[in-house]
């Protein structure tokens, strides 16, 4: 039996677990995220204390990072968290300071694309080559699988970035990007529900017009992404999609804005159900996406 | 000495090569696109010709075709061109009949992601295993490699087809688009400045008004697909993308656009000038994009 850490680093709390060599959380702990010296000694010291209590230590370390991080091997600054504006956390290396403390092969990639990895092994995708992870919640990342493999190229997608049409008059709210303004993070995300109705969407009932408007934004980015990226499948997640009725109203109105253009039963007929779905993991998808970073990242340094 | 065939496929007209193993063209056929059984019996006599006077017949044939078609080898209907408005060219079967007629590998890809697989080979992202590349013409289309491959997933990527915010006060033109009206392709392909305008592109002059509309448009669909894809390079052939005054227009204002969101010198610097970029293969990269899959494709045979 092989052992593996995951860290689920986010810019408001960390997860950290360690599991068997399939799923099985054996043990966990969670924390604010302050700042970096404290919160990577924390992290630190949670799996010094479980290598003494394991059977053996653990074999690699998974990171799912908030960012924007350099996930790029061969770049000097690999495994840093880049430019953030989050205090303290700026040009932040996560990934060195695990390798120098456990001597074991230490992976790391986005948020989003480790929860996406997750997903496509134990998840909704599981066994797809083409896939993307979408969450909507205070922010909105997306990443994906794509040929095999997660997204990075130039540095790695922010998919929350991307502008769409906005009808001010049916919608006069200006988003809150502080980059974009009213791109679809800046239009959709949670703070925007808050300022659109004044209130977060949690406390809004089911039949509330938010729902539509938020459905309407999210089926425009899908039809974009689907355009671009031609996904075999769409997981969405975060803690606006626990918001279940979204999910009716963004298939038919994705479908309506593609308007036949795009020729799949995936998209055409009812098999739309299984296109645009939550994730399988729930929320474990990001700390057991990071689990399945470390354990690709054993197997690869295994096959060296 | 190996020989390969290509043909580039196109809805207007066909485009036939052989080539020594490398990109050197020994023999070139072109001819109007009519029916598919004429087209294709062109197509085949050309080929038939060329082994009775090569010094060994062609050994793989790449087909860089219109669409949309199904590039899927598992699939009942790989090798068509599927639901294409193009009077008699509905389900078409395109691989399976050269595959007969020459007893080789046959690779079929749309013209975009054959045109960047061959950029990827001997063009502007030689060596590159992520980029982008766009065709801005009569209509638009957008391919691209990522993880070393061209993307396919549900269907193949249909970029052309992604909304955008559109400024109706300042452009009051509705969009040619039969499906979408005012999506990417229906503001911004060639059609677009004729409808707009009352002429074409190539008769306007280099300082009309067309042209900053034109790059802004393509800039704001940079910005998506950066966002979203996070490519290394981006190339933009095309009829439209002969109007080189473009390119500087587009470098700036996908900066604007972005507003350094994504931190990269690629896009802050003056790099933007090899970042944003026409094909190294100019009005070659279709047909040397076919060529490239053929000899892929026979690669491949050969390793099984």
């Amino acid at each position: 039996m092989k052992y593996f850490g995951g860290i689920e680093a986010g810019g408001t709390k960390f997860v950290c677990v360690v599991t068997d060599d399939s799923k099985n959380i054996l043990s966990e702990t969670r924390f604010a995220t302050t700042g970096p010296t404290e919160t990577m000694g924390r992290v630190a010291a949670f799996f010094l204390e479980q290598n003494r209590t394991l059977p053996e230590p653990i074999s690699a370390i998974g990171v799912a990072c908030f960012g924007p991080i350099d996930p790029e091997p061969a770049s000097p600054s690999f495994g840093y968290i880049t430019t953030t504006p989050k205090p303290g956390w700026a040009n932040t290396p996560v990934v060195q300071p695990l390798r120098d403390l456990f001597n074991v092969p230490v992976a790391i990639d986005t948020d989003v694309n480790a929860a996406a990895v997750g997903e496509g092994v134990w998840g909704a995708a599981a066994g797809m080559d083409s896939f993307l992870y979408l969450t909507i919640g205070t922010g909105i990342g997306g990443g994906g699988v794509f040929n095999g493999k997660p997204i990075h190229g130039l540095v790695h997608p922010e998919m929350g970035h991307i502008r769409m049409p906005h009808d001010w008059s049916k919608d006069p709210y200006a988003g809150f990007c502080p980059y974009h303004g009213d791109c679809f993070e800046g239009l959709a995300a949670g703070p925007a529900i808050l300022g659109r109705w004044g209130q977060p969407g949690a406390t809004l009932p089911l039949d509330h017009p938010a729902w539509a408007l938020e459905a309407h934004y999210i089926a425009m980015a899908l039809q974009t992404f689907i355009c671009t990226l031609s996904p075999r499948k769409i997981i969405l997640g975060g803690g606006v999609m626990q918001q279940e009725q979204l999910f009716p109203l963004i298939r038919v109105e994705t479908r309506q804005l593609l308007n036949g253009y795009v020729s799949s039963p995936s998209i055409l007929t009812e098999k739309i159900d299984d296109y645009i779905v939550p994730p399988g993991l729930g929320n474990r998808a990001g700390v057991l996406g990071a689990i399945a970073l470390a354990q690709q990242a054993y197997q690869q340094g295994k096959g060296k």
